[in-house]
């Protein structure tokens, strides 16, 4: 293969498999893509509403941005559109600045996808896909539990059809006192009846004898939320439900949008600026995951910045055709991969049959009750809401579990945004705090053995004249003063002291202040006429000394191997 | 020894020294307390001008911190005082709130000095003495060379007597502009002078010649300085220099002020906290270590918190005597040691002297030109101002080297507290960003050996249906994403592979992040039908391990050396 050929491959994925491409593939692909439908169609009008936008906008971030990643993706079965987290995101970015649903909004929404999509592309492309790792699993699970809660509650001015504020929790609790009086009760009783009918059906479907006299009822279950759909519809229009105060999408204007360049100015940029980051950040983590899993099972390479580009291109799509930040949908891709879905042609014909909808199909939702899409809603995001999490993690690692409560309270008493920045931080505060307190030991022999041990821990063979040591980690200005400490005080307890050998097993790498602390602790030691020795140095870690003064003064040596060391430092023991 | 008993000796090491006090110590106690007050008197006056001060409170700033130093600290050497790097950091933290040198000012100062001693007694109460490894050594020293250039450029003012501002270069530049052609001739005339005997008397009397006929020339040579603020002041006294426009230290009140509490409200505090916190994180960097070259060589035990109390102690004693922030000064520690100190009892005679001094000879130095105490400060601190740490530190590492060059400009370039500040983030995003990219190798047995070795630096041997897998850095959410990237890569390059072996010889601690990392792949593996193994798992990691999920479902096994790991799964090339 030319260099040509294979770096167009590396951008442009999509060649693989239009090569191959048949009537079979074909046929499963449009298969998948129906099932898929069924599920887009409601889920993309309810995440369009949680982004403070009008529902017919999940519509179009279906379409193009599908489209793109299909060429440029790695992943043949992921399903990219609105999903619930960055729509939540976006209504916490916008929310602050403008007043929801206004024409500024939905502007600055459109402005913000394009954004999202210009930072991953230019991330991408300057190979900084790494960034990704800054968020450790912690924080987004914590994250997303906690922003699934605001999501529900966020749901609650639907059902309620009161305008519960709920930025944070605080916020909420008070508007809860001020507007519970005016609450809606034919609203709250439609979208608690949608609700029981979400949570109940599918436990019927999934009943041994339901599902013995229907065959599979899979498909059932996945167009649950569609039946739903359709039925409050059906009433609405039937009983003229609006008459009673159910409040419906309205006229949605049909026609698809012409591709055009959102309004933006310097300062509207730098206000969405840390939204747009963030969300493009977040939207990373959602589809690389997914990317990964893919790329192993298919044993195909994954280049992750490619993975960036192309989530890149797919939100500048959906900035260019009056849609909002989008990403991977994990389980629109966990239904399309069951579904049979072979290429990313399945997403292409989902995005095709969803222009249609647009096209003719919108005056149907005229009459689709805001207190259902809210039901979808809170049944979808609530499965998201555990504390096994914390439980589980706090027993594995009390600074994993600590960064997780901070993130939890962040998110829930400030807000989502301020929550994950916290989250972060805490993170980098507390792993520098564990490289900070290093596990050192003073080691002896095992009687019999080469092996050396913690002398506190096991019953080990030891020198009055030699002192062996060993560092658990990398010595660096953090714990290089740690270190030192632990040396003078063991030194002021071994009167005969000759020797001292650091054992370097667990030693990757040693910065410039963990250099000139050994170097001084060498020409302080030197005038208590004690030699300062090290063991098992790695081979980067001696490659660097190399370029240092500390070899060629150093009063002792350096040994290959910690009993070869005290072989010859300290005979009588051996 | 009752633990009372021992529990005191903690706290007041003096107890120690003060037992065995006889006149065979007192004598070269007192010897070694005259050759450093000649040091002391012009160094504290000049160092309380650097700061904007009175130059009689460097007298101050000498006697009661020095007196409780005694008690409370180990080391019966350090010289505690005005040290030349606290003084600029205090002129920084104050001359940006008040007018240098007014009432309010030196107010000011004396409750920097109380509130540096609260933050330190606090933190060494706390037993939080391990946050002075936060300032890595390439910021410290980078900050001490830029430090000492601004230091020596603030002193212009005094040598050309006209405003020149030194908050930083870009200021200095403007401030030259504007004021060059006020320039006082005669005042420069005089420092250059100063200048030129404190830089050339030194050296006439490190002749050999001149040695051998005085036999030891040290002394002089320490109390030069000395010499020249007597000669400067006879000068002036006797040509009535002041009348042609040399500015003088001008009138000092005699006697010795009152302990008091110095002004404060909460707003004040407040804005003099973040120049507290550095001051007193630097003067904390400063003493320990000259206590930590004096613990090792006398072979005693040194409690870091300890030390952060004593020098706690010291600058609350300085806020209350109407002094300012003070610490362990390494010159004359160094001055105090070879002239034959014995115990803190130099230090505490010192202090008498000055107390003596401000009691009756104040007077004396009231014609002191101002010129000539900024020649020492120059002389004494270009010393300090070296361009070679920035290269050796650069050969050895570039992301230390990085680190120096950020904080210097941030010094220079903004101010000395920011720089300092930008400076140690820049380690922590430098650390960061180390660990996130670790050394990750394929390894492969090495022939007639047991030894493993990256495959793509030596000659191995390797199987087909094992993939061997080195980490040479902890696991966590910074570099998990890396290691999983790599195996996918690998797993995709052997379509015969069975087993992946993660060697953990070097992974001193799992993450939460990296711990779902692993059973995920595990997970992925297992569909691949590629068993996951580990090999040379260190104990306190598999102590962590055995708390998690992953050893219940891990479809391989924990080996205890990689080599019957590979033994086991591939024994056709063993």
């Amino acid at each position: 293969m030319s260099d040509f050929k294979s770096r167009l491959l590396d951008r442009l994925p999509a060649w693989q498999w239009l090569k191959h491409y048949n009537t079979v593939t074909l046929k499963s692909d449009l298969l998948a893509s129906l099932i898929v439908i069924a599920m887009l169609v409601p889920q993309g009008m309810a995440y369009a509403m949680l982004a403070g936008l009008p529902p017919v906008m999940g519509l179009y971030a279906s379409v193009l941005p599908m489209i793109i990643y299909a060429f440029f993706g790695s992943s043949p079965t992921l399903s990219i559109g609105p999903v619930a987290i960055i729509s939540m995101m976006t209504f916490a970015t916008l929310n602050p600045l403008f007043e929801v649903g206004s024409p500024v909004y939905i502007q600055a929404a459109c402005l913000l996808a394009l954004m999202v999509g210009v930072i991953s592309l230019l991330l991408g492309m300057l190979r900084f896909g790494f960034l990704i790792q800054l968020i450790s699993h912690p924080v987004i699970k914590s994250f997303i539990i906690a922003s699934a809660l605001l999501i529900a509650l966020g749901q609650l001015k639907f059902l309620f059809n009161v305008p519960l504020q709920t930025n944070n929790i605080p916020e909420f609790v008070l508007s809860v006192f001020e507007y519970i009086g005016l609450m809606h009760w034919e609203s709250l009783i439609f979208g608690i009846a949608s609700i029981l009918f979400l949570v109940f059906m599918p436990k019927f479907f999934n009943l041994e004898a339901v599902k013995q006299r229907l065959g599979a009822s899979g498909f059932i279950i996945k167009s649950l939320p569609l039946v739903l759909v359709v039925v409050s519809i059906a009433l609405v229009y039937f009983f003229n439900l609006q008459q009673v105060g159910i409040k419906t999408v309205g006229e949605i204007p049909s026609g698809f949008p012409a591709l055009s360049m959102p309004f933006w100015n310097l300062e509207l940029v730098l206000q969405l600026l840390p939204g747009a980051a963030m969300i493009a950040m977040i939207s990373f983590v959602e589809s690389l995951s997914i990317a990964q899993a893919t790329a192993l099972q298919q044993r195909s390479q994954l280049n992750s910045n490619q993975e960036l580009i192309a989530l890149g291109a797919a939100n500048i799509g959906a900035g260019l055709s009056s849609a909002f930040p989008v990403t991977g949908s994990l389980s629109r891709t966990v239904v399309n991969a069951d579904a049979g879905a072979k290429t990313s042609m399945a997403g292409v014909l989902s995005s095709l049959f969803i222009v249609l909808v647009s096209l003719y199909f919108t005056g149907f939702f005229r009459d689709l009750p805001l207190t259902v899409l809210a039901a979808t809603i809170i049944v979808s995001i609530w499965k998201l809401v555990e504390l096994k999490p914390f439980i589980d993690t706090w027993r594995y690692s009390k600074a994993d579990g600590l960064a997780m409560w901070i993130t939890f309270f962040g998110v829930l008493f400030i807000d989502i945004s301020t929550g994950l920045i916290i989250g972060i931080v805490s993170t980098f505060i507390l792993l520098l705090w564990r490289i900070s307190r290093p596990h050192i030991a003073e080691i002896g022999l095992v009687e019999g053995t080469q092996h050396f041990r913690n002398i506190q821990r096991h019953q080990v063979i030891t020198s009055a004249k030699v002192l062996s040591i060993r560092i658990d980690e990398d010595l660096t200005f953090l714990n290089s003063n740690t270190l030192k400490g632990f040396l003078i005080n063991a030194v002021s307890q071994k009167p005969e002291l000759e020797h001292v050998v650091i054992n370097g097993s667990s030693i990757s790498a040693i910065d410039l202040s963990a250099l000139e602390m050994l170097e001084d602790l060498d020409n302080e030691l030197r005038k208590l006429n004690i030699q300062l020795h090290f063991s098992e140095v790695k081979g980067p870690v001696m490659d660097k000394l190399q370029r240092s003064k500390l070899l060629n003064h150093l009063s002792g040596k350096i040994f290959l191997t910690h009993y070869q060391a005290i072989r010859e430092l300290s005979p009588d023991i051996t």
